[in-house]
């Protein structure tokens, strides 16, 4: 396996989250045996994505236009701001047909035994955002893990310093199931959250 | 998501083997977000194979050159030829360090259902190798699985036709290993060959 373009591209191709060494040659040798024109269109691909994908200077998700077109459409209510951790968590949200504000994407979530802290996830871009007195009420739907909890709480602070209406997604027993099936913290919860 | 660069990159992503729909969005959300370096590098080397990675002549390894660096070493014994299914088998016999012939590569292996025959894994060209008289043996190290051992037996057909002498790897138990923890049928085989 002397071949140097060979290991370069394993090496390239380890760099993809999820693929470890045996993933990576698999992946070359299935391109170079069976799939050249898939390679060459993939290069394409991550050449022109880079080039021009960059982020909404409003909600930061990915765009290719300075301000991406949910943050530009004019029949979206600009007085809600909901503050999601990934453009997936916004997807979800606007499956559910239920949600016509604006959006602000935090791009990851606080890590901080990686030294992720909230700065990194744009806090003071949001900070300002709100500042302009259109937002009238943020709704914190970061995820309910520990470091999606960690990050609504201290947004929760900052935003409520500033005198801004701040709520959380419900936490309770999801639609469909069977009590008896429910893990018992959602169960406390649904059940302290009663209305 | 109306972003067409980052749809066409997930597209893309998806031809890789193993790669999902999700696994793909994860992968170019990655790279965008955190190593856009590192995509512009996997673009260059995915171009650079695709341009100058071929198959070798003689064994059909993957090669940057006509012949491959194995088959124009003269320390080699031409006399012996290993017929192994990928790069990744064979590098697993040169590790063993007691093998010092000539390979065969079939870059695959049959798979009937799928409509991959022995002439697709270049059996016409092996038979054509061997047929020079320097091949004096061909020793079979396809795997032990249902297909390799399909493979195996199809090529000792055509092999013996053409009165060359052909060897299979021993089957057998595993050096290292407890009888009472090996497999029924590996057993069975290592008392019938037993020497």
């Amino acid at each position: 396996m002397a071949e140097a373009a060979l290991e370069r591209l394993i090496e390239a191709l380890r760099r993809l989250p999820g693929v470890g060494a045996k993933s990576a040659q698999r992946m070359a040798w299935h391109l170079l045996q069976h799939e050249r024109a898939a390679a060459g269109e993939l290069a394409q691909a991550l050449l022109a994505a880079v080039a021009r994908i960059g982020h909404c200077r409003r909600c930061h998700t990915f765009s290719e236009s300075p301000v991406c077109a949910t943050c530009m459409d004019p029949r979206r209510d600009a007085s809600q701001l909901a503050v999601v951790e990934t453009p997936a968590d916004q997807a979800a949200l606007e499956r559910s047909g239920s949600y016509r504000g604006l959006y602000f994407v935090l791009m990851g979530r606080m890590r901080p035994l990686d030294g992720v802290g909230l700065q990194d996830l744009g806090a003071a871009e949001l900070l300002d955002r709100v500042a302009d007195g259109a937002v009238k009420e943020v709704i914190l739907a970061t995820s309910f893990t520990a470091e999606g909890e960690a990050t609504a709480h201290l947004l929760a602070q900052a935003l409520g310093a500033r005198g801004i209406k701040v709520t959380r997604l419900a936490r309770g027993v999801p639609v469909g199931s069977e009590l008896e099936y429910v893990d018992l913290s959602t169960l406390a919860q649904a059940l302290s959250d009663r209305r």
